[in-house]
């Protein structure tokens, strides 16, 4: 047995830090030194007590990671130790009316791993070798770490079926919102990014990206100037708020398609009239498929998703609850990171 | 100057039956007898004075009709007086961007002809003749007065993509959720209609169709049972109701699609979270385009539309009023038409 160190999850806005013991990895498992661990929404959700009827304590937390193999279980051929790897997440029972449709992202009884089972903000995770994705070498482990959620934003780019020279406004410019943004726009598409945060804003402005602010400008003006009055083709909702969604139907022009990223935990008023008028589509879209995340790899990899402007901040992993207090005080910060003291 | 009867909408609950005058058709233009009118909701909304804002009024309501061509105007080589037609009662400027994206039927300047301009509702009737569309001489002039609401639902059946063999909930059992349950049907979907209405819901039994009753059912229950568990493919909302729109999202399997056909003036509570969670689509659906108009008259013309079971009642031109009262009262009805001496 190997003993490290890892982070626990054990109430409303507590997070331990202790000791933590190992075994080898069975059949078909591999055991990662993750190095880096970003922190999502969802973990500062849990970390708040809103998810702990889901989330068994005490619980160790942690989906966007990049790390090294440390040791391969039995039956284990295509990886070694030292193989630089990020996780895809998912666990699907494979029989389920979503997994024998194809779609096993969205099994009914999908087991995502850093919620429903541990996570990787820890010195040892041991995982299903099948949720490995490879890591090339140029690619720098903490830039890696924001592979997950870029798969995100490339599998929402691709509900969304974004075409070169489409018009897109994206509703929240906060990590998704921001990646969605980069992603579209590596798709060839026109981007603007809806963003109440002056940082956040002047952060995607040094990407490049043109943004408006909802608290000064009228966004459905301001899209329809921006189309000539055609409205845009594709608007993204990643806000999670209600007024996220009025804007996101009304930026819309004809056949107009809107991307649901956001968790919009209660029932939302939506002018279904405007639906019906212009025959627009909402599509709702949910974490990712492996194409997705070999997509992800690449575009951290070339670059297309700039990691030094992203990442904020990079805590040690026994300071973990400093990267939860960084993010829940909202002040100027986009994505912080968890090193895990294996990098 | 040809005189004969129109009836006119002149103010809330009120149609008034007189003389009108024709001049010739002008260039382009056609003059028709209508011989049958069915009467829309949309026509009831406006006989409510619900739509008083938008109807010039004194109005000339009908946009759901039959009849024969009795004047051609100067340049006009296609067709021929005599000629049995219906009319496809849209007119777009063209160059707006609905138009120029290629969606001319949902133009943002559109004139629907029956409410921004004069329907059908009298004994003769000027229209473009690029509105006509050609009726096959072995149909019945009368069933020829359903094609209109036939192609609404080709289009919505066209916007939800139904494939053979998927599983359709229509909520809704009126004059277009249940031509919508035959379209899919003939489409090879399996359908459940979902109406509160007995009368209804036992004229739909008549047509083959299956039902269930949501005042004694639990619908989502029902279709998970019917689905073992999956949920429907396919849902369409034409109730109009907020329920509606909730049971349409409550029936939905995973990437399950619901299209959107009844008008919603108010925005609904919409659940998004199941939009997410299991990556649903919503599709707008409205009017539709000519491939539709064509479909829909093969489908009056081999009895996929069973026209005998769906027209209630037919009453003259001159009472009108009774057509529209009928449809109010609510009772044991589905379709009504107007005989406009013509036929």
């Amino acid at each position: 047995m190997t003993t490290t160190l890892a982070v626990r999850y054990t109430g409303a806005r507590t997070l331990e830090t202790g000791p933590s013991t190992t075994a080898p990895p069975g059949p078909g498992e591999v055991e990662l030194a993750p190095a880096f661990v970003g922190v999502c929404g969802t973990d500062l959700h849990i970390f708040h007590g809103s998810m702990d009827a889901r989330v068994t304590m005490p619980a160790v937390l942690g989906h966007e990671m990049s790390g090294r193999i440390t040791r391969v279980g039995p039956g284990i051929v295509d990886w070694q130790p030292g193989d630089a790897v990020t996780v895809m997440p998912l666990r699907w029972d494979g029989d389920c009316p979503a997994c024998t449709a194809g779609h096993r992202h969205i099994c009914h009884r999908l087991n995502f791993i850093g919620i429903d089972s541990p996570g990787a903000m820890q010195q040892r995770w041991t995982v299903p070798a099948a949720t490995l994705v490879r890591l090339p070498p140029t690619l720098a482990l903490d830039s890696a770490a924001l592979v997950e959620p870029t798969a995100v934003a490339v599998h929402d780019v691709g509900r969304a079926a974004v075409q070169p020279g489409e018009r897109v406004v994206v509703i929240g410019g906060g990590p998704i919102g921001v990646l969605i943004a980069l992603v579209a726009r590596s798709r060839g598409a026109e981007v603007r990014l809806v963003e109440l945060s002056d940082y956040r804003r002047s952060l995607a402005a040094r990407m490049g990206l043109s943004t408006w602010n909802p608290a000064t400008d009228d966004i459905a003006e301001r899209a329809s100037e921006w189309t000539q009055g055609a409205g845009a083709e594709v608007s993204f909702e990643v806000s999670g708020a209600a007024a996220g969604v009025t804007t996101a139907v009304d930026v819309l022009g004809v056949r107009g398609r809107l991307c649901l990223v956001a968790i919009h935990p209660q029932p939302r008023e939506v002018n279904l009239h405007r639906f019906f008028w212009r025959e627009l589509t909402l599509v709702g879209a949910r974490l990712y498929d492996r194409t997705d995340f070999e997509q992800a790899v690449g575009l951290v990899a070339d670059g297309t998703v700039p990691a030094d402007l992203l990442i904020t901040k990079v805590v040690p992993l026994a300071e973990a609850a400093s990267a939860f207090d960084a993010l829940e005080t909202g002040g100027d910060v986009m994505k912080v990171l968890i090193e895990c003291g294996n990098s």
